[in-house]
């Protein structure tokens, strides 16, 4: 309904951050026109392969982001659900999840193990815990099965409700756990629901890749060492750093086209189509919980880039990935808000900081009006 | 005791709320004298079928909230009550209830059951949290009756010190809860205890209508789906949008005369013999959460409207619902502090941010002085 703006679908300048020219040579790139000496030294890094031109990602965030319209209800700027949390990890879950409600979605959800639920309800009210999963220890051999198809039904009967889902933060990495979402990730699939798959999520797709290939609606957001496991066993050989790019290219074709971000100095994204990256700085911090912020993000923006392009009338912008583009935006608005919280926290600088600025990096790209 | 106040009889400027002559013609009505343009769309837009006029919610605010008096002792500001939290949901009846506290009740309880209760109780220490409910699965059919039994009791015990009740926040569908809770609401009724019905309350009377009907001191407050489960439910009908006030005053008649608040852009609300509404623009955002924070000040404003109107004097006051101007309070208030909290936060408002501005808002209508 906001995509049928006429006001704001004038605004198609979208486009040009995943086009193949190089962005000098676009229009109100700030990124490119005046670039900083770090800007540089990462788009020189990779060229000596070809270069990977940098996203126009501030363009990318207002574009896609929905107007607030009076008229809309609870719900209509996105339903997000985690799928994290066991008895060992409740931080990057809740990190996820809270993060998702503060990039503007209206309603998030996290299902988690019983022990965990108690305490991720506790961090916040804000939050709707469903205490489901299981891990081994509270399981007997004999009630496996029957325990495995309860989760699915009760998971089964939101699933179509979200519109995007995030699997992995503090997921852990017990086998029966993993067998259930394992489930869950089959039964999302077919229900056509946006999947990013981050942390113990890729440790789970990386032994069964059956379970993203030719998703196109997949999201996979390595870290470097989550990347590199994911080379060895797709590619058969190591990280290349010479051909970064290509690589990656290669990696989600392998994949069946899913979009994945190589997250580093650079966040690299790729479709097997595109690659693009997102180089603006964030913070030298490298305290655990940023990638659950990302996670939450991508999540948010993924259906709301999903949401722009299957309602908008451009045939153009009907060859542009969705996921690309939640990728993109994601990446930045975490730089952005990294930016502020070490600004203000210096070293002392947590997750809880980054998520606080969350809405006056989004304010300030994409201002919400009055 | 207050409402005895000379000074405080003499402001008899309520009963134009919800007068039926058009509110320009009103003295002093801010909102009428010098309308927005959104304030006037959306008068017109209700015309189609007839008017459906702005209250002075303002005026009502000030008219009912008792003055702060030294003299008064701990609960004659109010003492409310939530029915809801279960294992699912804790946040909702947290909402409600710190909410009735923030807007000035004395006490405030959460009856949930024992999963919830831990958590609601760490959210805050403001609240007195029972965890006496019941789901099914942590009862044998065999106990079913005396667990009942014993739940209604120990409500019951507590039930006659409340000036009102607010059913559903977090409650959930589990069919044993509901069973116990509808004997919950029989009791309050019984014992001429205002109730609010929101949530999944609201699924609950909707398939047991005969647990509100006739009630004069019931108060629901549907969504836009809530609302229309309602109406096919009792109207046997679709939701009318042209004549909107007139299906909401047969809907509440219906029921008989039990008031309505229909939430949405405006919330109109009715009891069956008069309609009105109040349309002050709150905030675009529609995070989870916000109908819990109505519940809970509606349920403080309508018992603190009962409690000035049963001790007035005038007689032409005796004849005003304040169960009607408890819902035009309550939804003034809300909206007043979601604007706040929309201009502090932008996208990523969340529930806890609206209700720091209760007070706040509160304060700018109606000054506690000193």
């Amino acid at each position: 309904m906001w995509a049928a703006s006429p006001a704001f679908r004038r605004r198609l300048f979208l486009l040009r951050s995943l086009s193949p020219s190089p962005c000098a040579a676009l229009p109100g790139n700030a990124a490119c026109s005046s670039p900083s000496p770090s800007t540089s030294i990462r788009v020189n890094a990779m060229s000596a392969s070809g270069p990977v031109y940098e996203a126009d990602a501030e363009a990318v965030v207002r574009r896609i982001t929905p107007p607030l319209d009076r008229a809309r209800h609870k719900g209509q700027a996105g339903k997000i659900a985690v799928i994290g949390g066991c008895r060992e990890y409740t931080g990057a879950p809740y990190f996820a999840a809270i993060s998702a409600l503060k990039v503007g979605a209206d309603l998030s959800h996290v299902f988690c193990t019983r022990d965990a639920a108690t305490v991720i309800k506790s961090y916040s009210p804000e939050l709707i815990v469903h205490p489901i999963l299981e891990e081994s220890y509270s399981v007997s051999d004999g009630e496996r099965e029957s325990v495995s198809s309860r989760i699915l039904t009760e998971v089964a009967k939101w699933m179509e409700r979200f519109d995007c889902i995030v699997v992995g933060p503090g997921l852990g990495r017990d086998s029966f756990l993993l067998d259930c979402v394992s489930n869950i990730m089959r039964h999302a699939r077919q229900a056509n629901i946006p999947t990013v798959v981050d942390g113990d999520g890729l440790f789970l797709i990386t032994n069964n890749l059956s379970l993203v290939e030719g998703n196109l609606l997949a999201i996979l957001t390595p870290n470097v060492y989550e990347y590199k496991r994911l080379v060895q066993k797709v590619l058969n050989c190591e990280v290349n750093e010479e051909n970064a790019s290509e690589q990656l290219t290669a990696l989600c074709q392998k994949i069946g086209g899913i979009t994945i971000m190589r997250k580093g100095k650079a966040d690299i994204i790729s479709d097997g189509k595109t690659v693009t990256q997102v180089s603006t700085f964030g913070s030298p911090r490298r305290c655990g919980g940023q990638g659950d912020i990302l996670s939450g993000s991508v999540a948010v923006f993924a259906s709301w880039a999903r949401h722009f392009l299957l309602t908008n009338e451009y045939p153009t912008e009907k060859s542009v990935n969705p996921m690309m583009l939640g990728c993109i935006a994601g990446s930045l608005l975490l730089r952005k808000a990294a930016s502020h919280a070490f600004e203000k926290n210096k070293r002392s600088t947590v997750t809880t900081d980054i998520i606080e600025f969350l809405g006056k990096s989004l304010e300030d790209i994409c201002p919400a009006g009055h």
